[in-house]
């Protein structure tokens, strides 16, 4: 007989994973009544945590699953590239999976990867991702989980992150000091948490700044394959609606490349008429006409040290260290360009 | 007792794996001796070849390997879009690892997978492989094997391909209608037969319009990372060495994009002094400034068609059908844009 999972205990109680991990656990979260419930079952079906545990542990794969959101993304090759260069020095394979922005496929492949035993997982969230079961059934049962760049705050793992905020804070900022008077915001999708940062980031660089906050300035653009197509269209779409725009905040570069080439076409000049300033310094960036202003966004670093975190936890596991979550945050930097050198202005 | 292995009886007879199983296998082309000597060295063994494969194919891990040269390359990730696609489809995981261009580590990397029982291998080779005893020993070792891209003719197994040679004659040819009338070529390493059958397209285009082949005009550009600045580089060269070069066919979009930034540095106009023709349609040729004119790859199309080509074979395999190799071509395009919009001249 196959020995019973966390799952099936779950299922027959119609509760979370997470629920009957932290109840054989004793969370103090956990009601007493379930974790009597759950206890009970367990006995029953002869649930053995430690040798379940050891048993998926000490079979170790030497693989780990990658899933992120787009391969064909200058930012997400560059994450690859260090997460498998970094695991190639410690032995391991990459499984990577492509999520294409759906929940509904990330939670598939969570699933198999669990189920092919990879020995932990990387993950950088589909912008559809608003809820986080699937995550925390995952390290529920054992299975280290670390996210980058696109990471959900709520969820109790290990993270490697840039300060979105910070950064699109800076970006704004140099719009204000380049002379721009009006400064649009085309936005990502409103789920992931960096488009929501570099969202406030702007904000609150107008607003310190003696600028009012004005939302019909804020374009949302659905940052997936689609990207270049959606900066034209929102380019088009301000140019029709604002006369007075002279300066845009730009989620993501291949928006913002996108946005150059409908100005462009329309006889709007980049930098004199609008400044702009884009996200994540895409190697086009740098050969376009005007060259983008931008934020570097060190990609192959990220990859390289969300494997380094998820080897660590994989190692503590197995010598039953105690396990420390830990967020690292990456340094960005402005990288200025022709598309914002407008009046050489600095304040 | 571990089943002995085809390694071990190469090892202990000091020939290699490919030798053993075509002795095994009766093939003529191996000595009547050493059959002798591998049959009897396998039977003291109580080497099962049967058992062996079974064993080892039945044991599905419906997990297969993919190697390439390069993950931050437009047309490669446009590659591992369609191979995870396709697998995803047929429920298989893709483990994507990174030769970085070198023929040692890409023979690490074909035992690595073979240790961990993928179900089969897709490879684009590396620029430094010249030698393929690596590969005839997976094959020999029962392990499917798909070429993609970067093939070599002389391996006996499935590939999909373009026609480089063809698509390079389009693309000189094209010089020569824009009024071009002494083209050079940027060509990519030595070894790779996509280098060798561009450079060959190029030089059949010329003389079967009456230009002379000028040897000097053949520039040999490493196509890697540093890609970019190689087209940068070479293009200085070329304005030292001959100012009577009117057009150039380069061998990858990234360096021709190189060139095109060296040109306007210096002053050259392109199209007018120097006409430019890249290949693979990288994204960014379509936005940068003259646009490139280029040859179109279709990336995504190469992945779904390889993967679909060794899960055919895995099939086969498993249900014990013959196996025949089959060699995909997929069409190209030229995309004319205006880096060769010149003199409007047609012959």
């Amino acid at each position: 007989m196959k020995p019973v999972t966390l799952k099936q205990i779950a299922e027959t109680l119609d509760i979370s994973i997470t629920t009957v991990s932290k109840a054989l656990k004793d969370y103090p979260d956990v009601s007493k009544k379930t974790k009597k419930l759950v206890k009970e079952l367990a006995e029953t079906l002869n649930y053995k945590p430690n040798v379940f545990a050891v048993n998926l542990r000490t079979k170790e794969s030497k693989t780990i699953g990658l899933i992120i959101p787009e391969v064909v993304h200058h930012f997400f090759s560059n994450v690859i590239k260090g997460i498998i260069a970094q695991a190639e020095k410690k032995g391991y394979l990459v499984i990577i999976l492509q999520s294409n922005e759906s929940y509904e496929l990330e939670k598939k492949q969570i699933d198999l990867l669990f189920s092919k035993r990879v020995d932990g997982i990387l993950i950088s969230l589909a912008n559809g991702t608003g809820d986080f079961k699937h995550l925390n059934d995952l390290m529920a049962q054992d299975t280290p989980l670390v996210m980058f760049d696109k990471i959900a705050k709520i969820v109790n793992c290990s993270k490697v992150i840039i300060n979105d905020r910070k950064a699109a804070y800076t970006a704004t900022k140099h719009l204000i000091d380049s002379g721009c008077k009006r400064i649009a915001h085309f936005r990502g999708p409103l789920l992931p948490q960096n488009s929501i940062d570099r969202f406030l980031g702007y904000k609150q660089a107008l607003t310190d700044n003696g600028f009012a906050y004005d939302p019909s300035l804020v374009y949302i653009c659905d940052c997936s394959d689609q990207s270049f197509d959606e900066g034209k269209n929102s380019a088009k779409q301000l140019l029709e609606d604002h006369d007075d725009v002279d300066g845009i905040f730009i989620n993501t570069d291949l928006v913002a490349i996108g946005a150059l080439t409908e100005f462009q076409k329309q006889g709007i000049s980049v930098p004199e008429d609008i400044a702009i300033v884009g996200f994540s310094n895409w190697f086009m960036s740098s050969v376009i006409s005007p060259t983008l202003s931008t934020i570097d966004q060190p990609g192959f670093k990220m990859g390289k040290t969300a494997f380094k975190l998820l080897y660590k936890e994989i190692k503590s596991r197995k010598e039953n260290l105690p396990i420390k979550f830990k967020t690292v945050e990456l340094e960005t930097k402005l990288i200025e360009r022709e598309s914002t050198r407008r009046f050489h202005q600095k304040v």
